[in-house]
């Protein structure tokens, strides 16, 4: 008998206090509902596909890592997901310290891979001879600071005060003042978003062959029904080198025509091609198309056409 | 009440013994009907459309003189016309005279503009100093010759020694042994002819603006569904210097999904698509698509669409 | 001994009158020169070819009838012409009939062909039922009504009554009042005109082979380099069916450096590249482009690519 | 006074038994030199703009994660870098433990965040519930093992054993065994390495503008010259979300005339190209190119315009 409160649980990226916890805070239906800490993106998703929880909160995007390879690469091969939302966490970091640290003293930075390259450029000038320790989690780094580890200080979010008792030695340590990371609330497929006018539709498409040409034949599916790419990103398929799948967000829904009918110009040309979702954008900006690609234009085409083809004069 | 007898009429461009009755020689459905000898295309058109006649076999294309202006240009504002079938005819002429002429007294020759064009090379060798008069038809021009006309000589066709009492002074003087005219059977809108595998499709295409991305994005609505275009020729819309239209032959038929496919793009695309009909290749040559473009490939496409739209795993 | 006079003649197709005449009067190197009238463009182009005369003028486009056929293929066929200035002449026609006719009376409509395709529709409206004798110019029709021709009236330009006992019937008889016909000048190639900022360049382009995807490729050449093509005009090479060239007239001189890279590529691209010439616009508009394809852009380009070759850091 | 000694040292993310450590076994000219052992990719560079080494082994590219982050930013920010060879060295993990620990024992495996994901299929199989830490080097995670690092278990390479007295608890764990990582060998800009005909180029090019249309037009600058693309790795700028630079490898040396001219497309179009250098492919295949493309055609071209410019007959 399945568990009625499973369909009340959301997954995320722990412990309390990550970025991730940040964006599911942003979630409405997510709100006095369960949530559940979990310990990688391929955790969270298989929540969602064997029912334990109902959506996943997961980084999907930065503006200084780019696409983050681990859930692009899990969207990728776990069938039947479905995003439907979108949330923007600002970047933002401070350098911690067990109490009694003084910046000075500091040699040994523990900090996650993607916290790390966001404030290399800080840590470079200010501790040009500093070491790097990578973390599972920016807050578990600074937990650890206290539990022995070898180094003398950490990068963790704001929030890391009201948590773990470290020492704050410089707030705002971000390179990039603008970053912000992008979280995708994720779900069974199943119903899909209404359509707002501000949606975007991401998808991941490989490519027939090795060409280059393929990769323009791809973008032309795009351009020629007048769809919007935001985001275009390769990632290795892993089977060789040199063999990419493109992770894609494009603007609109796929229930508006122009977005329809670029999805079968796709699904004809490319040997795999996977729906991630339509859903409305984060910043609510309306997607804007000249008319010659509205909705209209798509219908008024296929009545001619039909016309043609039962034999009446134009 | 209509004449039944219309049915069993057809106008072609007279009179006997020009290439349009020897290509209406070859339309086996106009055998042992009515034929009509018209002036020019645009009566041999009006013909059809008030109803005098049920199909017009005209000039389309000759490889010396390409599209026949007058045709393509009598095809796009004549609406609800058809081209149902097509039909080659191998350019073949003959310099005639009145009896007792000889070729070194040649001075003036009549020929029609096009006839003279595919023979000039052959003139400008043998009577470099030879003027020309333009003739109505290659007929006329020999009939001309006994009725007091000022030219000296005659193109003609080589069946004119059997309708007009002139002399042959050369034969197979075309400059391009290989020279066909390809005419077309028109009738009014109506059922398609069959989808019989060796199709062309033809259409007459305004491009929205002016700029050269204009003609290229028209020729990417053919690549982007692998149909290929067999003829493509350019003529002026004749509101402005620079204004064109494009007459384009595509192989298929447009029950071929790719051949719909592309005429939903370019009726997006363009103000104005005149569709002048699918029907069988003169040389009922099977055209050759490979396998991503197979009709499958485009009902796959729209069933996943589909599968998509009503929320459906995938 | 060249003949010193053979420097001051111009060739023309004659008789003085027709368009061709008073196109010639519009150029002013020409004017108290030798004016020679010919029969026929190829006559006028050989003029210059043999040194007869230093320049031709021929019309190349009009705006009803597209690339003048004979015009083209002459250009393509006869080596190292070019085009050194280009002259608009506005079409405007008159019918005439001998003294005494009333157009009423009319039946039989002599004319040039080109002339009876501008004004076919006012005649289709005014004399539905005439019948077409194609006439060698314009001026000719005029005269042969008075010769005894079987044509009841003929289409001429409005000077006809100043050469020619001839009634007017009928005044600007034209379908489109907007209608001019392009004339250019052409020489031998030599120094090429000098670079105004208001110019076109004249290429004649054949396709390497025969798929669609060759015109596209052909089209990138211009528009990667953001050249703009305000002509394009497909003609039969003639030695089989489906088998074009191109006659282009682009923006810009060759002088600039985004066309000498267009005619680089073109010239790696096609079999056959003929450069029919650069020269000022008939318009004198000044041709614009976006900074990006500005000379110094194709010089810092070549200026780094230099330092690359040659080792240095950028 | 500079050191000369500094002419033979080389620089790699150490310690001994790294991947780059086996890449850098693979460059001829490195063996017998010094070896420097440095803590990050942009140490390895630093240490070459300053001239304390030569040359710098760096990587590159693996067949999972894709372009290596780091690396490819630090290429595009640090100037006057030039890549002088590439090195593939196969991926290949054990799981080794403190003596005594059995696989069923393992619950938190330390390891580098590259070769985690190298491993994740295995690791997810066969010990499903284990938790990651993420460790700074490969064999690093197998130091501290013995220095009471909370991991059970960790990734390292198969040499580990010859360095650390750890045990092997499983081996060849990597879920492709086909894995390679690609190395590359960096020094200071200066003469290129010779032309070899099995030749790679590498760039790093950022758009002008946000639109598909732009990544269309880069890779048309490709195809147009037919030159190959055999990598395309998007990297997030880093100023805003949604905008790329792009690294590119190419089939060529810059010496090629056709790669030459792309590049000088490229530099017209982009406001950034940062070329990294030509250098001989890692497998020695010899760059195959349709005679349309040879060094000829491009210069043929060349001698026609020159030609063309001065006035000269075709």
């Amino acid at each position: 008998m399945p568990d009625p409160a499973s369909t009340e649980r959301y997954s995320y990226l722990g412990p309390a206090g990550t970025f991730t916890w940040a964006a599911l805070t942003r979630v409405p239906e997510a709100q006095g509902k369960e949530w559940v800490s979990v310990n990688n993106v391929g955790e969270a998703l298989h929540d969602v596909v064997s029912g334990r929880s109902v959506g996943a909160v997961i980084a999907i995007e930065n503006s200084v890592e780019g696409g983050v390879s681990a859930t692009q690469d899990a969207l990728a091969s776990i069938p039947d997901l479905r995003i439907t939302g979108e949330y923007l966490v600002p970047v933002d970091f401070v350098l911690v310290a067990r109490p009694g640290t003084a910046l000075a003293d500091v040699r040994v930075v523990s900090a996650h891979p993607v916290a790390y390259a966001q404030c290399r450029g800080w840590l470079e000038r200010t501790i040009p001879a500093h070491a790097h320790v990578p973390a599972s989690s920016n807050v578990a780094a600074a937990h650890d600071l206290l539990d022995g580890a070898i180094a003398d200080a950490a990068i963790a979010p704001p929030t890391i005060r009201e948590q773990v008792d470290v020492e704050v030695l410089a707030e705002h340590i971000v390179d990039n003042p603008h970053a912000v990371t992008r979280f995708v609330l994720v779900g069974r497929a199943g119903r899909l978003p209404e359509r707002t006018g501000a949606d975007k539709t991401s998808l991941i498409v490989e490519l027939p062959h090795e060409e280059p040409g393929a990769l323009l034949e791809m973008l032309e599916q795009f351009a020629t029904r007048g769809v919007n790419m935001n985001r275009l990103h390769s990632r290795p398929i892993g089977d060789a080198l040199g063999r990419y799948r493109f992770v894609i967000d494009i603007d609109g829904h796929v229930q508006d025509e122009r977005v329809a009918d670029a999805l079968l110009g796709l699904k004809r040309f490319s040997p795999k091609v996977i729906f991630l979702g339509s859903y409305p954008r984060a910043d609510r900006q309306a997607v804007e198309v000249t008319s010659r690609y509205d909705d209209d234009v798509f219908i008024d085409a296929r009545d001619w056409l039909r016309g043609l083809l039962s034999g009446e004069p134009e």
